[in-house]
């Protein structure tokens, strides 16, 4: 068990917590809590640090949490390196003030936009489903950015893609707010929006931005042929070479004198009301 | 010029930032930003902090902020004590690590159920309007609850009623999240909500509860009559005795694991539904 604070792996972890290029470079990010810990695919988990007294919680039945102690179980059997820390040590590892018991390293998933896009046509001539992508540029907050990955999952969305520009999807918050959809939603950084753009709307998927030029709202259009919803920056909103790549303007409807909604609040009611028809 | 952060005023607002009991004492709340400065109602403001910089640009020209300008003049001529402060100073008073400028005093609006309810009645009978509520049940995210605020007026929705478990809607993260929507959606703390669900009903607004008993999914209703949603707390969704006075359960569709949206993305789609006929 690790009881000092001054551990070297308790340190490595606080700068992996810290540093976005920490975790870059090793390839992983730090995922925190028990829903997190039961939702990691079990391939991806490279360490696990856990909490003594929920460890024994887990191990007496104290705690029913049956996917956490499987997991904890397969994580033994593939031998990756579970370690027991005390609550000092758990803190000072944590992102948060009051850290959930477990807190593991996982390694990255990096997917392919091309892919994503032929997944996404797939299932368009297999079911019938519409295309679904949310394209970000230069969110800032990591818990707008979490909030948008979670509704992605909800929505069915194929993926999300971000400018360069995005926070880090990795960071410790973001992690938190996306409740375990970041394991599940296909999403990539990518340095070029335009091409991005462009190569959806070569696959015949309509790109859509919410802007002051837009005529109709966004519950007057179908979405059928599949939607991708580009939605900009929280303070900026998105910049003029990027929305004028967009194949429709929408607007979204607003009372009293609000200039916009909240960036997270807009991609889920764009996103929804793509998707509301199949469900 | 306030210059030193041992100041007793700078303490003070200090103090006032960090408690939200010192805020209630006071009937006051901190707002942060030129934004929330030009927003303000002028009868409600009792103190103004601008930053030296800040205000040097205001006067000469070389930041472009007429309404803030004005602001600040209106404020000397009815007396309201505006101090300039140095960027020290201010970064001590301010709850974020690059504040904009400006922090000001503001004196709490208080509103009542029943004239809500009453205002909302009149606006149907007269525009044909339907009312919407938004009923808070214990949320516990600052952030959640100022992007509920800010789309409850995007909505135009007649009023947010919560319970008295509910975040301190003064907290400075909440103001910030709600981008001046306070000053202007009607809003409440009940210790009853059980009472003002059945005040709703009396005026035959239907108060709908998302929950897995729900049949019918959110977008397959008319909200015709007028609609009041409940949303529960973040964890641990409503209470059972609350959701058992709704008068109809509803579902959003989720694809995915997913358990549930986030909140404020859930009320976000409920009020548009409902709203979005009248756009």
């Amino acid at each position: 068990m690790i009881t000092s604070c001054a551990n070297s792996k308790v340190k490595r972890i606080v700068a992996l917590q810290e540093k976005s290029r920490n975790r870059a470079k090793e390839n992983v990010f730090i995922a925190e809590g028990l829903k997190m810990f039961e939702e990691a695919p079990l391939s991806a988990i490279r360490e696990v640090y856990i909490e003594e007294t929920v460890a024994d919680a887990l191990e007496n039945g104290e705690l029913q949490r049956t996917d956490a102690l499987e997991k904890w179980k397969a994580c033994e059997r593939d031998g990756i390196p579970v370690e027991t820390v005390n609550r000092e040590v758990l803190l000072k590892m944590s992102d948060t003030q009051s850290p959930q018991g477990v807190l593991c390293v996982i390694e990255r998933h990096s997917y392919d936009v091309k892919e994503m896009v032929t997944v996404a046509i797939r299932r368009k001539q297999e079911s019938g489903q519409s295309p679904l992508f949310l394209l970000l540029e230069d969110i800032q907050d990591p818990g707008n950015l979490g909030t948008m990955i979670r509704t992605a999952e909800g929505a069915g969305a194929d993926g999300v893609i971000m400018s360069r520009g995005t926070v880090d999807i990795y960071n410790p918050k973001t992690i938190r707010s996306t409740m375990g959809s970041l394991y599940r939603v296909p999403f990539v950084y990518t340095d070029a929006l335009s091409e991005v753009i462009a190569l959806l709307q070569k696959e015949e998927i309509k790109v859509y931005a919410a802007h002051l030029k837009g005529e109709k709202y966004y519950h007057q259009f179908s979405y059928k042929e599949g939607a991708a919803f580009l939605i900009g920056n929280e303070g900026n909103g998105l910049k003029k070479e990027t929305a004028d790549l967009a194949d429709c303007y929408l607007k979204i409807p607003m009372e009293g004198k609000l200039e916009s909604l909240n960036a997270s609040v807009a991609a889920a009611l764009l996103m929804y009301q793509a998707a509301i028809g199949k469900f």
